[in-house]
């Protein structure tokens, strides 16, 4: 029986590339702090807040003489959140960062994401440990969860456990969520004046977590090639069949980085993109009548067939559906009683009945299934479980019924035929690409950097990504000036700002060039899968998103 | 706007290996025959049905000259029935060998399938046209159709659209039924003494139509690794997450070799064969409760996590719901009138009164979904849609169902959460691995020396493949030694038998003799994306069904 397969057995041999400015003795690397930073908004409240943190300066590297580099020190990870291919390498590039400080430091690994810290659930990397993990998918090697780590009481609990293994500085990998935690529970730390270091590590293949400091988030490279891999192979199929419409749904709740990067990598015949539909305002009657179009255009040139995606968040990002789901919620909880006295039968009437007029006739435009789907696929507090609605069948079965009455009405003469798909699961753990695989490793590398020059409360951070890794820019930022205040749970708190598509960024606006093109015509883009080894331009190529927006 | 990936271009310039055997000029390769063959059995019904073709002998390639080769000849190549990886490199092959005997010889591909022979719709392949498509998945040179060319009049249309391009050898590409039809129509041009040849290519990703002369069927291989690599990065995710059980059906509608190869290549915790199921007679209830085992001694480990494949055709293969299937069509056809007059809500019940003893209890233990889908979702005939049935989001509910049984119970403790996946279009139409890019350009170079050599009724056949490319050995088979007589229709047909997973077979012993620790350790592989440059045993590895069958 194999253990490993013959690609992972490869792939430990991969030496990532780091950029140049941090090759060589970390002891010969010393930071160079900048000016003092604002936050992006929301200054005077951030600032009072952020005693300890507010305001620090963007830090760079380098060459110098840093003695602390060699301290013998103990370091603590957590990857928190979902996984994202690379993870693995983040750690293996701050175990080497750490072990080039000194051989004789630590570095524990929490487990299972942040309530290993909280819990004192722990493992020591060991060099035969992060060896089998170097350059693999997956978050595995300890492990990840969604436990907030947010509390004092929590920071509390955690500061014991580190004190206890002799730990003087936390890498915590996450999203925008937790990369907000790690700033909240660095200030906390310092406001108390305990010792603790706390750096973040942008990850998520959402891609939802990027700023002017910060070009991407790591995973989504390879999460989207992964994905377009698949999307370009089920592309081939329907030019070679000719006769299915493929409607497929990309994972990411909020922002549509993911459905964006994957059309400009396919060139698909649509792409829905959540900001748009919001921004415009469309009601979903308008995303069902433009895939419509798309498909009585192809039909009059003789072609039954297509790809459309579908982001994952699109039902929370239609304003009316927004308004029918709080309406439902409300509805449904006011008047539980007498809705528990209504005939299955007749529940979809009643709701409809009980909504504002506006409402009423979003919920009467949906199929039977999703309705009744509303009706009864509740959570524990009784709210409608917007994530279980299957858009993508949803999006087939409305498409479907418009062309019935386009057909009746002389005004559409094809055939149509849907088919569904779901991508989220199978690109999240993939193997890192070279881009992810050499970012993780700068990443974490970068992490140590940042702690033993003697900062807490920044991000790692690697720029100039678009160019070739040696030519990367290494820094830290600190997470305060990516802040801004907003409302969670009835009450202001400081976070990160979530990075929606920006309909005034360069890829969506060279989505919009082309995409009446690719609807009509067949312009598929077959990317294949990921390679490791082989031509530059097939195995090291960026994101579109990232290449489009370093231009 | 980019019109090839960067991947697509890369691989145009692949040169795909040929046996050693059949390099060099076509004209200095001769054909030896071997003694006279019989079927695998029927042999008098197929002696009498199949005068002109029955009892050839199989063919093999030697050093020599063939100046027939040279001959200036056209010839016409089909792709039929569903996608498959490889299916341009084998009219690439067969090109490159029509033209390596004559420069002016041509080649004609038909459209859309079998159709195009019929209705005279085709296209002439050029140098310019075929080097687009070299080493490239999809079949969307020539499209592909599902009509069956199987009548005396459809080889009569064939045959007038042939003598109207100068066409004198036609190959087919497909799987069993049209390597039969292809078998019938060399059959009825010989016996009507009209001089066009009929070569068939084994293709089909199921992996069926294979027997001791055809080792794989093409396609086969890559379409496993896109899955392998699919579930690895699954199973990844969730032993990352380790809250997730992923039901992953996988296509297939008769044959398991899909599901099987899959299982050896990733160690899943459980993978279903449906040729066990049927061997054995096991119930759902029985299918299902392996499952449950699986998931209660994991849990009992504290590992609620794990992966389960599903394959495509499992409800076909489960005895009680074959019969259940045909008593509901009988009854709903009989039945009819009264159906129609039964209100939705009471249709289940009224199913069950009315089915035998066996059949009613089979129902009534299916979940409320599938009843209802198999009350209402019916094909034009009346009959159950058993494509349609959602057979991994079944055995999900029901093991959720029985799971719970065992919680109130005592006798199990863990958390149960499943997420289902299909994955079968991501895989047909992938860019083929180097083993089918070798395999399939060989096929039908192969098919055209067997043109050469003025044979018809043969498939091509390269054998010895799992050794390298160079070492394997070409030859032609004489389709009719692998035909049987079955029932179709009413009618008694000679068929190509269809290959089954063998109970006997390496593979599946192979399976059985690690399931059980599978099951119960987390022992995943994770092959990755299928790699065409780096490492030989990386990039050039044939399946596990085909190395274990070879031993």
């Amino acid at each position: 029986m194999e253990k490993i397969s013959a690609l992972q057995k490869a792939r430990f041999s991969y030496q990532p590339k780091l950029p140049e400015a941090v090759k060589g003795n970390v002891a010969d690397i010393v930071v160079k702090l900048g000016n003092p930073t604002e936050s992006v908004s929301d200054q005077e409240a951030l600032k009072a807040l952020l005693k300890g943190t507010y305001g620090m300066p963007v830090a760079s590297f380098e060459k110098g003489t840093n003695a602390k580099a060699n301290d013998k020190i103990n370091v603590g990870v957590i990857l928190s959140g979902g996984q994202a291919p690379g993870g693995h390498n983040v750690i293996a590039g701050l175990f080497d960062g750490v072990k080039n400080g000194n051989k004789e430091s630590k570095l524990y690994g929490f487990l299972g994401g942040p309530s290993g810290i909280i819990e004192g659930e722990y493992v020591e990397i060991t060099s035969e440990l992060i060896d089998s993990y170097r350059n693999t998918g997956g978050f595995d090697i300890i492990g990840s969860g969604r436990t907030k780590l947010e509390t004092n009481e929590q920071f509390d609990k955690s500061l014991e456990v580190c004190k206890k293994l002799g730990i003087t500085a936390v890498v915590i990998i996450g999203g925008d969520d937790s990369n907000t935690n790690a700033a909240l529970m660095a200030e906390y730390y310092k406001s108390k004046g305990e010792a603790i270091q706390v750096i973040g590590c942008p990850k998520t293949i959402d891609g939802d977590l990027k700023n002017e400091h910060i070009e991407t988030s790591f995973g989504f490279d390879t999460a989207t090639k992964v994905y377009s891999e698949l999307i370009g192979n089920i592309e081939r199929d329907a030019n070679s069949a000719k006769k299915y419409y493929h409607f497929i749904k990309l994972m990411g709740r909020s922002a549509s980085h993911i459905c964006l990067e994957c059309a400009l990598q396919t060139q698909p015949n649509w792409a829905i993109i959540s900001e748009e539909v919001e921004k415009e305002q469309k009601t979903l009657t308008q995303v069902v009548e433009e895939i419509v179009n798309v498909v009585v255009k192809r039909a009059e040139k003789g072609d039954n067939f297509g790809v459309i995606l579908v982001p994952e968040g699109l039902i929370e990002f239609i304003p009316e559906m927004k308004v029918l789901i709080a309406e439902l919620n409300d509805l449904l909880a006011k008047k539980a009683d007498e809705f528990a006295t209504v005939a299955a039968a007749d529940q979809a009437d009643w709701i409809a009945k009980n909504l504002t007029a506006a409402s009423s006739s979003a919920f009467t435009s949906l199929p039977a299934a999703i309705k009744a789907q509303l009706c009864m696929d509740r959570d524990p507090h009784g709210n409608v479980q917007v994530s279980r609605i299957e858009t993508e069948k949803l999006l087939i079965e409305m498409v479907g019924a418009r062309l019935d009455v386009l057909k009746a009405e002389g005004k559409y003469k094809g055939k149509f035929a849907g088919l569904n798909h779901f991508f989220g699961y199978e690109g999240r753990c993939a193997a890192p690409s070279n881009f992810d695989a050499d970012y993780c490793y700068s990443l974490g590398y970068v992490a140590f950097l940042l702690i033993a020059s003697g900062l807490t409360g920044y991000m790692s951070s690697v720029k100039n990504l678009a160019k070739p890794a040696t030519e990367w820019v290494p820094g830290g930022i600190p997470t305060s000036m990516m802040f801004n205040m907003e409302q969670r749970h009835g009450e202001k708190k400081p976070v990160i700002r979530k990075a929606l598509v920006e309909l005034e960024g360069a890829p969506y606006k060279e989505y919009v060039k082309y995409r009446n093109e690719w609807a009509e015509n067949t312009s598929y883009l077959f990317p294949g899968a990921i390679q490791y080894y082989g031509p530059a331009e097939v195995c090291d190529a960026p994101t579109k998103t990232l290449a489009l927006e370093s231009k």
